[in-house]
Parts: structure tokens; C-alpha cells; sequence
């Protein structure tokens, strides 16, 4: 809407001849304002279930305590990443419905019912038991964001036997998840046997040239399946968002 | 072969309807083309107008010639993806009716009519003019695949109004290719502004401390907008295939 | 602006208390158009003796000839920068006014003369004589933009009294750029001497574990001297370009 | 000042003809008693308000408590950086009147008041809360310096909107310091945006191949913005010493 | 099962010697199970002394108890690596005759008297006695997997000539693991004196510049000694369970 | 000089029909000389059908010929690595006998029957098409090092099928050399499958992230199936050395 | 054994002084004693003064405390690096002449006066005080190792007339060793300044793109002074040990 | 020399107490006079013998001949190092007194004779064949400085007999420089044998995870021999240069 764009637009408003409520409906389309608006509402808008979504990491219980009062009271559900034991512990005194998960480091509140959100099933595969924790971030973020989810745990390259003996789950799910650490391999072999969407973390597991995931992130990213693609290492959460992307994708 | 489909053999054995020889013909389809039919049939059968893809790199010009001359026997429709010019010249010579893209370096073979497979929009959204070839690559590889897809170039961040300015095609997009050099911010910016899928694709387009793409590549796993997912450099093939497998996953 | 707001100021134009002039004025400065108009027309705007910037780079001879043809009609300054001399040699034939820098690997087109822009003296520091390419294209880039430039050349930290016998040219200067290769050490020396902006730019000169400008840039990172401030390996376009943020700093 | 120069100005003092005063004077000019006296007395001399900076790291307490009751007795301001808080516990009870900054990380002592230095506004602008301390520890050595300093919190680039509706105050800067961890996008999106100059800090935040600040460090090397300059990781001092060097640029 | 043994299962079947039932009893076991059994058997099966192992990295005491009660409960051997010890404390307390070995953080608990599988000697050869801990985990596995070890401590290349004066280590050998750490120099040096095979187990030994192991690990991965083959940083167990596999080659 | 010549010596001394000065000349040769013979004789010996081994990489035309021309006078076999096709051309002209393999860059001289020397079969696995150049690198060195050798190629594991289909030819090998770039998962694999030595041969194919074959090296480092040793990049001679050390070791 | 004493052991076989099998057993001592005695002496004996060195890291304190014990007993000098606080505060009571340095964290016991064994002085140059540790080990060392070692600290390339100011100290040396973190440049300007030896020691001083003593590393290696040469991160021991061998050189 | 100090001589001069000659005396000591006559004069002189030392890398052949001939007309011996053939061929036509060494890369001029300015013997000792070109390098430079040059070619670590036995030119050296690719082990071994200073120089010789010579320079950075120092990968020049320093040491 340029300059001549305006003019005429308010000419007509003064005018009469174009009813305010009209020239608001045109105006609001103005670029940036709709941005806000209609983009990104998304990330603003509190529907009912979707929770807010809160890194633990690098923050002080006291500022935990704060943002939490302050989200709860909203009545709806929130989801806390990476949080130490220690300040869990805390927390869920301050809101004993809260629920720490140990392995995940996550803690979850909630308030309302979640619905689901997607129409397919997320299944998050893991190739050894070291890899769980981070298995459980995308599992607890994924069912928190409104997704079914399915798990399998155990299922490394080494005995690929155990894996193909599953072919029913990989075989029902819609969108895979697939964390290892070590060589991280086990993607490629996932992404060689479906046809759905393989979204692979690396996790920090493993010692010496593992180099804390570096390993594993570089072998999925250079996978020989066609269309894998990859998180951060020890992402688990970023990856359940990226599902949760693709399972609503087919929602509507 | 389910569980119904062995007890008729079985019994067709045990009524001497089936000759033993005949059974063990069958049962020794077994162990991997069960798996090989459910699982990974995705991989192998000919459906119409699903290419069969051929990595051009590291490949001789009469390895080429052998290769698709088999294929193009077939029928189908060929992707040859990494294929240098002087090949190039050459296979075109051969397959008169095949077309060499120079930017994406991929040459296209349609011999029947390419079926849209996915039922939405892959967005292909490129930083600058010299990310254009992976870029291409996305774009040609998405639509051989039976995607539709729409291109938006020279969108970079350091001139954000640009970007902003097309909200539309952003809001369209079922699935978006973000691909980009240097920084490699753009995915992070577009990973906040919609809901989609977003799958981001580092070049090794920079100099200096760009490392090839590895700037590239760490800012992309690293983005603060949650749920983008990355793919190795350059692969702007691999970032199609990945929104293929998301693109078809709303399709049934 | 809200709802309201804006509900009143077109009830106002559409009452009439309000002229079509001030509803434009106030409309005006809704969040995006505003930035699109007011903060970024420094990119836009064709200011007098402002250059036009042309990455040469990975642009084919045929891109090059259409860009410039397009832009050196409007009447401005050009510059193309890391352009090879092969594509240089041509476009000097088709610009014959046009200045190709064969250390630089800079493009000048001069169609209007240079504004001088900022109100001190940009002093460029290169530590060897394998380092001047890189000198001399932060020189000519910040001469294009309006800067007055003084250069000095080969006063490597080796041989530190070359470096001190200069103080008149390190206290003349406004800004400082220092070209350096190698262990990248000479900004950190110059750091210490003057109280002005230090920008340091490292090359690639060197080998073995020179690591193609690494080992300078890890230098310049790591400087001793507070306040010194890096750029991109082997970017002397870059250092001229933030040179000339500073230098207009002063100027108005 | 050659041998002859030198024989003939002793002479003229042997003879009279010039006063031992001016005598002095000329030797005063030597090339390194020069550079001494003239061009690195910002280092030393003790002007009004100048602070003594001191780095925390790596020191004892009992080592802190001696350089900052000298440098106290001379009645000056005094910061300290990167201090431990146990050690800063002990000095704020030995100096009453001291401040630590417990984000920064910083100790100030104000004996003295602040005298501007600078003609313009330095804005510290932080991409997300965990890149606060960085920020904070540059606005206090901003500060500390003279310079006028405004702070810009929590406007990551996937959140692209909230940096944009503050338009005023990227407008009214003199210099942008900008504090990013992660992919470090920011310096790029804020380059593009205005004309002054841009610092940026990468910061260590984030984990896995975030790479305790490298990735962020290599995204702000490539930034598409030009002229962004770039320092150490984590380095919030040294990016507000630099800045103070640009503010106090166009102070004279 | 083979050709024959299917060939006779369904001949009983069709003479109705075994039932339909059994039938897809017995077939149902096939298509992994037949991997299971010809491939992969000596992964499952409990043969007379071979150890179960555990990875005691990682995993909480609560787990190693249950998992080791289980286990134990089988009567077999077990073998628990990189095994804290505060967990080994508690673990030998639950399971009297189990031994733990501080340097190697291994525990071992043997109820079966270990067959020895292989017809030669392994030979762990250690550079220097920091890297003892990484000899003894190579040690201890390899003596828990049936072989007969020696071990040879100190003799790195800094001081040749203690190395070969033990000749008759070198030549009794059948299998060669050597440990080193620094630059990693001595498996080149052992594998040009002996033939037989020689496994290089890089250590995190070293500072500085042998980050953490990657110096001894690119030095053995480049070894001028052809045929030199190299596991993991502090990967002892790797290397002797690879001794193992090549011991029991010659064994049959 | 065994034990029987030192005697003889001796004697011969003792009874004068050896100087004493004839004898400090010989035994002067001890030092080394012993060394030699005990422990590195396979090393100089030059055993019926051993062959000379000579790295042709970095070697002038010049040289190869003036080494060939020597080495092929004394009748053994000679084989020649990492030759470059133009000087392979010359020397197959000088010696019409040899044979040069363009996908192995080998050029092999036999002059002599090749002895079997180990008693198993070594297996050559590739993982894709183009990792077939080191394979037959590893094929070739193999072969004429006496080895009796059978490949298998293009069993990557997005394929698994593929792999598990050729079950018997993973059960009678004796030694599994394992060739694989990209992600460099096949070793886990087959690690996992079966119970012999396993060398895992990283190589460079693969692009962007693969960085020259360092993410199949780390993949195979870390690989999660126990025993599994690596070699250099590219490096099939090292691991056809390293199998036929290990296939030699069962062998007598 | 030299050659006389060869001499002497044949004739007494020549003259049935000595039997044959008693000069067998004696020859046989031969290989590995002749490159003892001759080569490598200088390690071995204990001449008087010269301190036996231990490395203290990575060792118990009963280790520590059994070797100590058995090395003071010989009566000699004893050097112990590396060692932590903890188990120098146990030393140090069960040897009461012991002294242990907190910078440099060495212990030395020194029962003999130690004879300065070289003929010109070590000097120990240190850029930052944050270096002292390292400076110290290499000052203690040098001194332990029979050398007159001056200290000179604080004289960074930041503050390059400090430096300048130290003439005497720079001439007056026969070795130098020059210890920085950061930026490591100060080895660059006192190579282009003295024509002795510089022995350069990066230190892990720094933070962030430090990377724990590589920016410094890579400095030092790309020296634009010739011939400095460099040594690991933060091994003052070592660069005090090559000094000693440079020394020396002169000394006889 | 302080403000009192300067006075007090001033008025001694121009009383007469002090003679002009002594005032010029003293005065010629001020601090950096002095440096710039006094300490660096052997960077500038032109001893009798003593060679102009040239980079040839990156200078044009016109650039070379000016510099060349400039050199040649004093009369004095230049080396060119780092030379391409190509300008190698028209310097030795144009000056035809030169000398190329098309493996050290070096052109030699020698217009007056070598002084030998040092006591000792540098010996250059090097692994492998493919490691001359560096080697000669270091040969070519150390004579040119006035050494006297023994050298010792293909003595690597894989077959240690070859180097034990040359022990004498071992023990006879005063500075050995030890050239070596790939695991870059020999400086160890070397350095254990003996005691005078052993400057190790890693080559880029080898591949994959030779990373260009990182494998090697590690390899030497963390040498197990105590006192081994290390210059950059391909640095023979330098080598050779810090042995001259060495070896001049003892000379005077």
C-alpha cells in the first residue's frame, strides 16, 4: 500500500463512501501490523492446552518461581526444560500438582486437558538405555504440545534384529524421532526402512572421539538415507516442537 | 505373508495341494522380503511417476550412459542430482528429451506425467543470489517428487523488510526450505514467524571463517526458533526429500 | 496503535476534524512502514557519491555485465569487489572509464565525484607485504565511501621499530584498520599505542598451521589490547565498511 | 634526530645558544620517549573519573585486596571485572562503598563522578535473558568510561517483531553493542537495520554444537550485514571498550 | 535352518507327522530368529564362562543392583566397565565375590572358572604409567573373555631401548594391544618390529595440545607402520574385545 | 648372527684361525643386525611371492621407474599404491607385464605365484558405489598378500535388506574388512552380526559435513558394536595389511 | 662395552681365559647395553646435582610418597611437577627440607647443591601476570636443571615500551623463554629483537576463542620472527628442559 | 633516563663538565635508540656472508627480479625460499651464478664465501622419503646461515633398526632438526637418545587423517622426550633458522 494506496483509502473513508469499519479491515493489513497479527499469532495466543514452554536452564530458582507464579495463574499448562533436580525439588513443593521427570529434567504443570493436536502418531525410537533422557524431553514435549506418542527403547545398530522386529510401530507412525548417540547411525537405518518424516538427535552420549555428540550429529547429517534431517545434540525438546510442526501439518 | 497366509500354505502343503519344492520357493522369500514388501517397499517399487535418482557425482560418463539407459528403459521419470557440465553435455546428446538445470547441476527426465503426491505448498526460500544452486536443487528435486512448490529469493536477514514484505507466501507454505550461507540466520527468523515446518539448509556459500558452511550449519542447529530442523551442507536434494516425506504425510 | 486508535483517527478523518494529510502523516509511522522508510534508507537511497556494492564473486561475466549496465545507468558510483581478473577484463572493455585493482581485486566505476563523508582520516595498517591485497581492498572500499585514507605497509611486530618510528600517522588517525596474517599480532601491539577504534582484520597469509587465517583471527579474538574489535578473514571490504560507520559517527 | 642533529643541539646547550629547557624539550620528541610520553598516556595517567580496571580472574582474594586499596588510596574509580562472588563478598566488606553487580560479575568503586566522554548513546541490545550477564557486564563498563548507555533486553530474532516495534531506540544509538549466544543472528538483523556502528558479542550460551559461544562467533564473522565488527566470546568488556572508543571519536 | 531342515519340516507336515501348528510355530521363529540364530548367536547365548558386560557409566547404583542381581541370578560371569567407585563400594558390599580393580574401574564377577578361547597370547603393551588404568581395562576384558594375557608397562619411545630389550614379549605375541597416550608414537613403532597384529588404544593422557586424547589418536590413525589398527580414546575394553575376536580366529 | 654362528665365531677365535681383529668386526655388526634378524626379519626377508610394497603418491615418474626397474630385477612381486593414471601409463609401457587398476590406482607386478598365506577368507564389504576405489584397494593389497578374498558392495545400511541378504557370505569370512564414507554406520552393523575381526576403513566420499571422510572416521570410532578397530582414511592397503596380520596369525 | 673391552673379552677367549659359553652369555648382554651406555647415558646416571624429575599429576599421593621415598634415599636432587596442593601439603611434611611452590605448583628437595651445568643465563619472560604459573614451573626447572635464570614480568605486546624498556635483560640473555596466553604475540616481538634463542610457550590463559591456550598455540607457530619455536600449552617444564639442551650446548 | 636525569646531563654539558662526545654517548643509550642500534642490528646489518633472506611465495616474478636485483648488486649471498619452477627458471636466467633446488624449493645466490658462524654440527634428520623437500629445505637455509650440515635420511619409527644404527651421527650432532610426516613420532625417539636440542618439524605429508600435518604437529607438541620444541607444519626454513640461533650460541 503505497503513499497514492493511503490517500485514495482515506479520501474514500472522509468521503463517506467507505465505512470505517472497512478501512480498518484494509488497514490492518498493513504489513507489519499483520505480521504481528496474523503470523506469529501462534507464539502469543493462549489457546486452551498449548503450554507454555519455559528453559530451566541458566535460571535461578527465584526467577523460576516468579515466571511459574505468574504462568500458573493463567490456568494454562506449562512445560519446564532442562531443570536441575535441585530447583525441580523446590518447585513442585511451590506446585505440588507439578510432575518432575528425572531422566527428562523436565517438569510439567497441568491444568487443563490436553488435546491433541495432530492426527498421527510420533514415535520416538532410542538406540541405547544412555540415550533416554533425552528420548524422554521429546516424549514428555511432544505429549505437552498435543501429540500421541510411542516409544521404543534399545534398538542400536549393533542388534538390528531387535529394530526389524518392530517393523509394526515404525510401520504406524507418522512422524519418527530417532535419538542416538556414539555413531548415530541408527537414523540411516530408520529412514532406509519408512517413508515417513525422520527427524534424527544426536545425543552427547559415548567418550573419547565422541566429542560430545559431534560424532553422532556428523553421521546423521551426512545420513545415506535420502531426507533425514537433524537437531541440535541432546535435543530431544526441539525435536518434539519439529514433529509437532509436521503432525499438525496433516491436522487440518 | 501374515499369519493367515502361512497356515493356507501350510495346510495346501499338508493336503499335497502344494508341492513341498513350491513351499520352500516360498517360505525362502521369507526372512528379508517381508520385511523388504512391508517395510521398504517404498524403495523399490515402480509406482508411476515416482523418479528413480541418480547421484551424478563420482560417477563416469559411461557408468552414467549404462545407468540411465537401463532406466529410461523402465519408463519412469530420472533424476540425475551433482551431475557436471561436461557429463551433462553429453547425456543430453544421449536423452534428447532430458533437461540440464546449470545452477541446481541436475538433469530431469520426465517421461510420463509427474503426480502431485503431497496435497500442500513446499516454500523454497533463499538468503541470497549466490545460495541460488542449492536452492534450485531443492526446488527441481521437490518437484520431481510430486510437490508443488514456490520460490522466494534474496530474502536475507540484513534486510529483514524484504523477508517481511512477502508474508503471503509464507503463510501459504505447507512446508518451508530455508537455505542459506554465511550466518545461515534466515531459518531462525522464519522458524518465529509460522507454524509450518521448517527445514533449513546451510551453503557453503562465504569465505574465510564461513569454514565451508560450518557457520552456517552450527547457526541453524543452534536457532533460537524452536523446531527447525537441518540438513548437511549444500543438500538441498536431502531438504526436499525430508519435505516430501512431510508433505505426503497430510496427503492420505 | 490499536484497534481503537486507529477506529478513532478514521472516525476523525471521516468526521473531518482530522486532514487526510495528518491521517497520512500518523498512518505513516505504523511499525513496519516506518522502518522500511526511516531506519534502513541508508541501504536504499541513492544518495549523491554513495556507491553502489557489487559482490563480483560467484556471478558469472553475463550477471556482472547486466548489473552494471543497469546500475551505471542511473549515474552513480560502483564498486565490485572480489571480482577475478578474467570478468575484469571485460568489463573494463565494456566501462572504459572503469578502474580494475589487480591486488585489490576491486572494480571502480567513479561517475560523480566523492563526497567526503566523515570528518577523520581512516588509517589502513597492513603487517606484510603479503597482507596488502587485503589492505588495499579495505583502502579503495573506504575511499568509495567518502573517507579520507592514509596507508602504511610492512611494519610487522618482527621488527617493531619500523611500526614505532610511525607515530605521527598512528596519532593522526580516526579509525584504524590493521591488515594482518600470521599469528595476527600487530593489532594488539597498535591497540596499545592509541586511543582510537581499532578494527583488525586477519588473512589468510601464512601456512601449515596458519590454518588459512585462523591462527590471525584467533589472535586478533584474543587481543590483549581492550576494545579491539575483528572481522572475517581476508575481509578488507568489511573493516573499510565499519570504518565508515565510525567515521560518520563524528561527522554530523 | 640523527647524530649530527644531536651533536649540533648539545653543542648549541654547550655554547648557550640554546637553553637546557628547550633543550629538553627537543630530546623529550625522541622517537620512543615520544611514543611513551605522547601517544600511550591514555594509559597511564589518571585523569578525572578515568577508572582502574582490574581482572578478577585468576586472582586471590589477598591479591584483590592489595591492587584495590592502592589503587583506592589514589582516590579514583575502580572496576573490576569477571570477579568471583565469594571474593566480592570479601571486597564489598572491605570497601563499603563498592557495588557488585552479581549478573556482571562486575565490582565498581565510585570515588569520583562520572564524567561523560562521549557525545552519544551506546545501546546494548541482548537477544535472549541468558545473554544478560554479557550485556550487563558492557553496560557497566560502558558506564564506567563515560558513555551514556540504554539497554534493549530479549529481542531474539525469532521473535523478529519485538525488535522492531523499538525502532527509537535503534535510531537514536551512536553505537550498538549486540549480545547474542546460540546462532547469533542478532548483529546481522540490527546491521541491516541501521547506519551506525554495530559490535558484536557472542556470547557462550546454548549447548551441544553451540559450541560454548563458536557458533554464535562464527555467525556474526559472516554476517550478510556489513561492517558488523566482532569480538572475543563472552567479552561484554571489551566490546563496551570499543565502543567507548567510537563514542569518545567524535567527542573532540 | 537350512535348505535341508526346511525341506524336511514340511515333508513332515505333508506326511502330517508335525501339525500345521507347530508349523507356524516353528516358521514363525524364522525371519529374525534365523538372523538371530546363524548370525548373531554368539551375542546371546550364555556359553560356559563368557561374560555378560555392563556399562556402568551412566547408569545409577539402583539400576546396576537390579541389573546385576538379575544376572548373577543366571550363574554366569559378569563384567561391569567404567564403573564409579562410590558404585563399586556399594556393589561389592550386595555381591561379596565381586572384585573391583580401581585403576581399570572394573568389576568382575566370575561364578564359572573362565575357558580360555583363543590359541595365542595377547600382549598389552602401556607407554607410560599414567596410561595404566586404560591397560588394565584391555587386561581385565581380555582375561574375562578367555584369553591369556601379558602385560608390559612403561616402555615408551622417549627411552627405546627399554622396549627392546623385551623381545621376547614382541615375538611371543599373538595379538599386540598397545597403549599410549601423548603422541601415540609407539604402536608405529611396535608394528615394524613384530607381524602380528597390533591394536592402538589412544589415551586421554596429556595436556595442552593432546586434547584429550585426539594427538595419540591421529598419530596411531597415521602410523607409518602399515597395518596398525586403532579403537577409540580409553577404549581398552574395544581393544580387547577386538583382541578377542582375532584370538579366537585361530582358534577353531 | 643366531646363537650357532656366535658359537662358531667364538670357537674360531678361540682356536686362531679368526683374528681377534676380525672377530670385533663382525661382532660389531651385533648390535642391530640382531635386532634385525629376531625380531623385524619379515620386514627384509624377501620370501617366495611377498612383495615389494612402494607408495606411489609424491614419487616422480623418474623415481618409480629407477625403484621398479631395481625391485623387478630380484623376481619377486611388486606392488605399487596411490599411482597416478599418467604415470601408470608410462610404467605399464616399461613393464608390459603389470597390470594397473584405475579404480584402485594399483599398479601390480607379478613375477611370482602368489602363496596363500592365511588360512581364511577375507571380506571386502563397501557400503555405496563410490566407496569402490578404496575397496579395491583393500582387495588388491589383500590378494597380493597372499589372502584368498571375496567382496561385496553396495550393502549401505539404507538399505538393510540388502545386507542381511547375503548372510553367508558374512558367516564364512575369516576377517570382514568394512569400506564405508558418509556416516560410516556399516561397521556397527556387521560388528553386531558377526563374531570375527571386523576393520572399519572410513573413507572420503560424502560432502558439506562429511569433511573429507572425518564424520565415517568418528562414526566408526564410536561405533557401538564391541571390538570394531579403525584405520586411516581411505586407507584400504592399512586394512588389508591389518587383516592379513590377523588372517597370518591362525594360519601357522 | 667399547672396544677395548671387546678386545679384551676376545683375546681371553683367544687365550682359554675366558670360555666360549661365558663369552656368549657376556655378547649376549650386547645389543640393547651398547645403546645404553653410548646413546642414552644422559638419562640414566646420576651425576652429581641433577634432580630425578617426576610428573606429579595423575599420581596417588602414595605413589608419590613410595617413589619419593626411594629417590630421596640415593641422596640426589628431586623435581616434582604438576603437583596438586593436596598432596604437596603431605610431601612436604614427610620430607620437611622439601619446598613447594603454590604458582608453579612443583616441589624440589634438593640434598646437593646443584652446579649450574650451562654458561649463559635463562631468561624467563612472562606477558601477563596470569602467566606467572607457567613461567614459575620453567624458572624452577631451568634453576633445577643447573642454569642462572632471570625473571621478567608483565610485558605484553599491549604495553610494547614496557618491554623496550628491558633492554639489558633481553641482551644480556643466552636462552629466552617467553611465555603468553591470549594472543601469544609477545614470542613475535622479542624474536625480531634478540638473535638468541626463543623458546615460545603458549599459555591456556584467556577465555572463549582462547580455546584454552590454541589462539596462542597457532600464534607462536606463526611466528613472522624466524626461528622461534614453540613448545605445548603450559609447559614451563618443558621449555625450561629444551633450554637446558641449548645451554648445555655452549657449556662444554 | 627521567626528566631530573636529562637535566642534570644537560647542564653538565653546558657547563663543560660533561664533553659533547660523552653527551652523545649517553644519550645514544635512551631507550629505544638504543633497541633499534643495539639489539636488532643483526636484522639489519650486512655482516660479511651473511644471506638477504627472501619469501618467494605469493610474489609476482617482476616483483622477485626488482628485489633480486636490487639484493644481488650489494654484492652480499641471497636465499629465496618457498619458490615456484616457474619463476625459478627465468631468476636462474637472469642471474646465472643462482642456484634451484627443485625439492627444498630454495634458489641460492653466493657471491661471497660462507663464514662458518657456528661450533657445532646441525644434523637434519628425516622419516620418510616423501619428507626431503622440507628436509633440504632445512639443509639448504642452516648452510646458508654458516652451519655445518650433516644429513640423515629415511630413518622413520616403523623400522627403529634403521636409526639406532646411526648412533654416531646421533652423538655427534650439536642440533638435530628431525623432519617428519604423518605420526610425526621420531622427534620422540630422537629426543630420548639424546641430550643436545632436537627442533621438531612436522610435514603435511599424508592423508586423511593426517589433516595436512596436524596429526604430525600434535604428535610433536605433546613428544613424550622432555625438551622438544616445534616449529609449523612444512617450516624447515625455520627449523633450520632457530638451529642457527642455537648453534651461534655456543659460537662466541
Amino acid at each position: 500500500m503505497n503513499r497514492n494506496d493511503l490517500t485514495s483509502l482515506l479520501q474514500a473513508i472522509h468521503d463517506g463512501r467507505t465505512s470505517i469499519e472497512e478501512g480498518i479491515a484494509r488497514l490492518s493489513q498493513l504489513p507489519f501490523e499483520d505480521v504481528g497479527v496474523a503470523l506469529i499469532d501462534h507464539h502469543r495466543e493462549l489457546r486452551q492446552g498449548v503450554p507454555e514452554i519455559v528453559l530451566g536452564e541458566r535460571k535461578s530458582l527465584e526467577q523460576l518461581q516468579t515466571i511459574l507464579k505468574a504462568m500458573a495463574a493463567k490456568g494454562g499448562n506449562i512445560l519446564v526444560t532442562r531443570l536441575s533436580p535441585e530447583n525441580a525439588d523446590q518447585l513442585c513443593e511451590d506446585f505440588p500438582q507439578a510432575d518432575y521427570d528425572k531422566d527428562a529434567r523436565t517438569l510439567t504443570l497441568i491444568q487443563q486437558q490436553i488435546e491433541e493436536n495432530g492426527k498421527g502418531t510420533v514415535l520416538v525410537v532410542c538406540a541405547g538405555t544412555s540415550d533416554i533422557p533425552v528420548a524422554r524431553e521429546a516424549v514428555i514435549t511432544a505429549r505437552m504440545l498435543g501429540n500421541r506418542v510411542v516409544e521404543l527403547v534399545d534398538v542400536g545398530v549393533a542388534g538390528i534384529h531387535r529394530l526389524l522386529a518392530q517393523g509394526d510401530k515404525l510401520r504406524d507412525a507418522k512422524v519418527i524421532i530417532v535419538v542416538a548417540g556414539m555413531e548415530g547411525a541408527l537414523p540411516s537405518v530408520i529412514g532406509g526402512l519408512v517413508p515417513v518424516p525422520v527427524i534424527a538427535v544426536p545425543t552427547s552420549v559415548g567418550y573419547g572421539a565422541a566429542f560430545g555428540g559431534i560424532a553422532a550429529l556428523l553421521g546423521m547429517l551426512n545420513s545415506c538415507a535420502s531426507g533425514v534431517t537433524v537437531v541440535n545434540i541432546d535435543n530431544g525438546f526441539g525435536a518434539a516442537f519439529a514433529a509437532n510442526r509436521i503432525n499438525q501439518t496433516g491436522a487440518s
